[in-house]
């Protein structure tokens, strides 16, 4: 039961004295809220960011870093990858599935060539290396990667698989500063301040303050444990990212998720929605989830994923959030790696940004049928499983779930077995309805005037399936659209 | 994009004069508007019911008639089965899976016995027989049968088995008048036109009518194009069923259902949910549903359900909702039935309420090999698949999903198969978020005042997976409760 109580929206009446003031407000200062910030000030906005940590960053500075960008972008390009925007589109309308919005993933990927430049020219640096191993993330500074499982079962007969994962290049360490998603954050939110974007750190939003009209025209904050009201002449903007952390949020939309946040920061709690909500906000797309799965690409592709009776049910060489979200949301969250000691040992020898998920095996056997046994699985699943797939690997074609030739090996012996049930985690993807320029959208279908939103608070290009880079990519892109629409808000007048 | 600029609720100082008014006005007259008119009725206050159609009954008059009842039912106990709350309770959260609500399945647990009685007080007649088959409804007027897995894995693990579809004994026909929904509905209606209630078919509500305070004091209804201001002083119950035929709400919604709505009425067009959202309720568990499979369980549970890559994905002989839910959700909406012609037979000798779901099949072929061949399922997937049923029939265990024994048999020659890809359609399973007593919550989760609802327009005890009889059930059981609070809503002054 999500109780909106507490963030139910002051009337502007009610207010003596604001505290501050700027055109556009900004709650949230990760990756939606800086693009948003660049946008309006450069559209002439006096633009306030509050940001309830004490620095700039959100969830996107302690990111790997991917921006899923596409369409023939100038990375792609001296790398040797051609794409056109309908080719994106294709892939991203498969990937997404059922819930895919169309029209969005239009807009994302025909605007997706200049955003690149954009961030470009903010001073985002990709370094033109391609990693094209299995792998989460590529393990050094490689700046392009597949991220979504573009080059695997299905996808490759959808779509020409060429790979999107943009990555700023990063300076030796993975995460945290020096990482992707710091080497994002930290020109950009240079570019802000350069523009004559302030922030006001330590400072959390509570509710929105509305006018006599309906208008959002600030907000009620926290800073130090005083309630300050900040005015915005034009517009609010909600860049608050998920509600990962917010635990009746999770029970109530995204329950599967509960107990497993992940790739999310504790400030994820929702509140950016919840403000909205309040004020007859339309969400959508909330029970949709990214889904890490705990296991090493580079020896998820060289054995076999098999669910609780035993049975593969995905090519195990695709985009490893893929397997996390057919086993969390598909095969009750049960999954086994099993794979023989030649490839055991060879994944162990490759690169990966992922060593530590190389565990020790649960079990190890001579002959799959002793394996079957010690792991309890259903007498004679995992047999009639392997002697399938090495059948399959004998003539060369996965022709149950379509793995590439390349990871098809017959499995011999000695055998292992790496228990993965439970092993996945992962952030909702709902939020906020907005339309392509960001307004967020009332019960009646209608924007809310005043009150504008992007990212992880936002239902963005991903209302299903995921691909990594998505978040900070359509975070990204919306959140300059959400900085564009409220500079230009109409201004009422002061009074 | 839902959008409800149509259904804006309207000020009550806007209305000249009222067309007419009652204590309590209820929006549809299928099975939660006639228990909630009864209740309202019998409580003292002037009911008026608005109904679209020309008649009563709903899509309630159009079904089989189980309404899911339990916890030590008289027909439970005179057939010999010993039920509690309690073991009712425990089948009910594990079917309904994670998104179960536990406070509600407790509360109608509890209350179900006593539920029973009232429904036979009003007249609804159980024939005190039981029908033991596998089947989606009694092949006659049998008053008892599973109609939920109860006895198959795997929640004959879970609780012990007991039967909970409780059908009103019908006429020979199945559906329409002398069905078990007609049966049902019959006497109820006969009992709230003997309580006085009033009815006025043909007119369809609009929009809500709220006064000053925000207090839903009224409906704007429409009849033979004229609109008509009807006034509640007590309060106003909707009880529109569900958003199955509004196909952009199934789209934001419920998108596995887009194009197959089964098991509802036209008139479920959501406008009572709508009207309600328009005034700031809550929705939830609005991506659940209710599948149908369009097989004959006399033959399911006989044979093999396969998926697209030839593997087995569920015990056969459970409840078919859970095999097409299964199927829908899981397995792309493909699914295949594979039989060898000895079961075949068989199966087709027995009594089904449902034989017309016994096509003729797709594929027959001597072997498996020949088989799986001509259905295009991958190189050695069915034949694995087979061995491995065959191995578990030779020691009568299905290691793999748990069938019973008794319909464990090897798969012999020859063997058929049928095609029931996209074989799946249902109704949606979510609503308007309500309390216990049938209060419609706001935003801000507090009851909006004057307004109630229950039936198919609210999420009910079934927010995930799905049993026969639950809507019936928590229609006719949280029906009784909104009238009952609406009977008993606090009377504003009259002005």
């Amino acid at each position: 039961m999500v109780d909106l109580k507490d963030v139910e929206p002051q009337s502007s009446s009610d207010i003596g004295a604001w505290n501050s003031e700027a055109d556009v407000v900004i709650a949230g200062y990760g990756i939606a809220g800086v693009c948003a910030a660049i946008e309006a000030a450069r559209a002439g906005a006096e633009v306030l960011i509050l940001e309830r940590t004490g620095g700039w960053g959100g969830a996107a500075a302690q990111a790997g870093g991917f921006v899923y960008l596409g369409g023939g972008t100038p990375l792609q390009e001296a790398l040797g990858f051609a794409d056109t925007a309908e080719n994106m589109e294709k892939f991203m309308l498969a990937a997404v599935g059922a819930d895919a919005d169309p029209v969005r993933i239009a807009d994302y990927c025909r605007g997706s060539v200049d955003h690149y430049r954009w961030l470009v020219d903010c001073g985002v640096v990709f370094k033109a290396e391609f990693w094209g191993e299995p792998g989460w993330e590529p393990p050094h500074d490689e700046g392009l990667m597949y991220s979504g499982g573009e080059n695997s079962a299905p996808f490759n007969t959808v779509a020409t698989p060429v790979p999107r994962g943009h990555v700023p290049q990063m300076q030796d360490k993975r995460t945290g500063q020096k990482g992707g998603g710091y080497m994002l954050m930290r020109p950009l939110a240079e570019t802000a301040e350069q523009a004559g974007v302030r922030v006001d750190y330590d400072t959390r939003i509570q509710r929105l303050v509305v006018d006599e009209s309906g208008r959002v025209c600030g907000v009620i904050a926290r800073r130090y444990g005083k309630e300050l009201a900040i005015r915005a002449h034009r517009g609010v903007v909600l860049a608050t990212g998920s509600f990962a952390y917010n635990q009746d949020m999770v029970a109530e939309y995204a329950p599967l998720l509960v107990g497993r946040p992940a790739a999310a920061i504790e400030e994820h709690d929702g509140i950016g929605i919840r403000v909205a909500q309040a004020l007859g906000a339309q969400v959508t797309a909330m029970d949709a989830t990214e889904v890490a799965f705990f296991g090493d690409p580079q020896l998820l592709a060289r054995g076999l994923v098999v669910n609780g009776a035993g049975q593969r049910f995905i090519a195990e060489d695709t985009y490893p959030g893929r397997i996390g979200q057919a086993t969390l949301q598909r095969q009750d969250n049960q999954a086994f790696l099993i794979i023989d000691e030649n490839a055991h040992d060879a994944a162990c020898k490759t690169e990966s940004a992922t060593t530590f998920f190389r565990q020790q095996p649960n079990w190890v056997a001579g002959t799959v049928a002793e394996l079957e046994a010690d792991m309890g699985l259903p007498e004679g699943s995992l047999q009639s499983t392997v002697a399938q797939y090495n059948a399959d690997a004998s003539v060369g074609v996965d022709r149950q779930w379509g793995k590439k030739p390349e990871w098809l090996a017959a499995i011999g012996s000695p055998i292992a077995a790496f228990d993965m049930r439970e092993f996945t985690a992962g952030f909702p993807l709902g939020g906020l309805r907005t339309d392509l320029d960001g307004r967020v959208l009332g019960d009646g279908g209608d924007p809310i005037a005043g009150l504008f939103a992007a990212g992880r608070c936002t239902a963005g290009i991903c209302t299903g399936g995921y691909f990594s880079g998505a978040s900070l990519g359509d975070g990204s892109f919306y959140g300059r659209r959400a900085g564009i629409a409220a500079s230009a808000a109409e201004l009422p007048e002061r009074n």
